[in-house]
């Protein structure tokens, strides 16, 4: 299903020195619970909070905590009222093919859903990151990322209205904008991209449906043309629990 | 100081439809003491939680939730006593190029502190990574990451000790393990890079200094030679509030 070749996730080393002496209560449950999610499987529902704390002589609380960390890491997740083991991450390959291509090369369905299509314009770090001038017309396009129908990230593009005139009339936002964008003539040739992890906001929390407070990852990219003009800017926002990126990196990149 | 083109880290869209109602209180006064911190500059002292509760009208509860929230972000840190400003994050490009080059190339001070320097028999996961026998023996090199002094993440090399067997006597920890390895004759090709986001353990906690529960930045790395074979396993824990990653991508990625 994953063509792309992927560094095994090693775990942390538990022993060595130093030694800060034992790990609190709650994250020895957490150990243990991890420990039984691998041979559940993904969508197996867990033992209730009642059943762990017996199980292990601690508190509800603790598992609690326990759970929460482990939901926070896509480990497990909410299905209903019950929880469950979580699939794997997905992972997305760091390159200038699209999200769409990205999902679909994993064996999942990839969806758009418009949220925001606007005419406004460009603050000063958005005109200099598409080299327009300060105020110049931009249109926004923000969508929710789907992978096979589940909300998975948000996503808000940035091209300038003076080079891309007709795309309020001409692009249906369901659509992949890079088949658009190509079929206009705009052939990317590259792309800066900086990768950081970032909270939730209450809105983006409603709009994607995640815990509040969940590690998102945030990508900001720039992509340019053939002649090295800016094409868009893209924020784009995983959530964390959910996808993890791989890169190729090779001896050019130094 | 930052040679490496960087996207411009974009603000998310705070209107647009749907609209969902209005923000919790705790996320408005989150984001009036984000719009101070761009006034203050790294390093000012924040003003107390009370003078803020006081200003805004609001509970001292409400504005720790505030200040807590960005403390994980790396917008504000504890200093001593008092909570200020933060510098920007490190970005550090994502390349063949060592933890120790690319903190240089951005004009900080990169240092490494041994924690754990080990000859252990391969576990599946790492026999499978290394293409070794499982139980084979391999060199596990755990080492704190920091940047003028300030610990900022923990890293885990694993090499075939077979493969590197005078590691353990002619190589000092504290040095550059990439400088050492060249040294030897390994030249690195290409690597296959993973990242994603995760909660510290207690132990990483202890060891690098965050809070509990920071999200932190984690990369899993295979490096080949120029015949394909994998050299090194390497698992980096970067400070979530302190790192960001930057790729350049090309056509060629595709």
């Amino acid at each position: 299903m994953d063509p792309v070749p992927s560094p095994p996730p090693l775990a942390a080393v538990r022993a060595g020195v130093p030694e800060h002496g034992p790990a609190p209560k709650y994250f020895q449950v957490k150990q243990k619970i991890d420990a039984v999610l691998d041979l559940l499987g993904p969508g197996v529902p867990l033992p209730t909070e009642r059943e762990f704390a017996e199980r292990f002589g601690v508190s509800r609380m603790t598992v609690r905590q326990a759970i929460r960390e482990l939901r926070l890491e896509g480990r497990v997740q909410r299905s209903g009222r019950s929880t469950v083991a979580a699939g794997p991450k997905l992972v997305q390959p760091l390159t200038l093919a699209s999200y769409t291509e990205g999902v679909r090369r994993q064996g999942r369905r990839p969806g758009r859903e418009l949220i925001v299509f606007e005419r406004l314009p460009a603050d000063p770090a958005l005109a200099a990151g598409l080299q327009v001038e300060p105020g110049a017309p931009v249109f926004h396009l923000e969508r929710l990322l789907l992978a096979d129908d589940e909300r998975v990230g948000l996503e808000s593009t940035y091209l300038s209205a003076t080079r891309f005139p007709a795309l309020a009339e001409d692009f249906d936002p369901t659509t992949s904008l890079y088949a658009y964008l190509r079929g206009v003539g705009a052939v990317f040739a590259d792309a800066d991209e900086r990768i950081e992890t970032v909270l939730a906001s209450p809105r983006e929390v409603q709009l994607i449906g995640t815990s509040p407070a969940l590690p998102m990852l945030l990508l900001n990219r720039v992509s340019r043309d053939r002649d090295g003009h800016p094409v868009e800017c893209v924020r784009s926002l995983y959530r964390g629990d959910r996808f993890s990126f791989t890169a190729h990196l090779t001896a050019d990149d130094h």
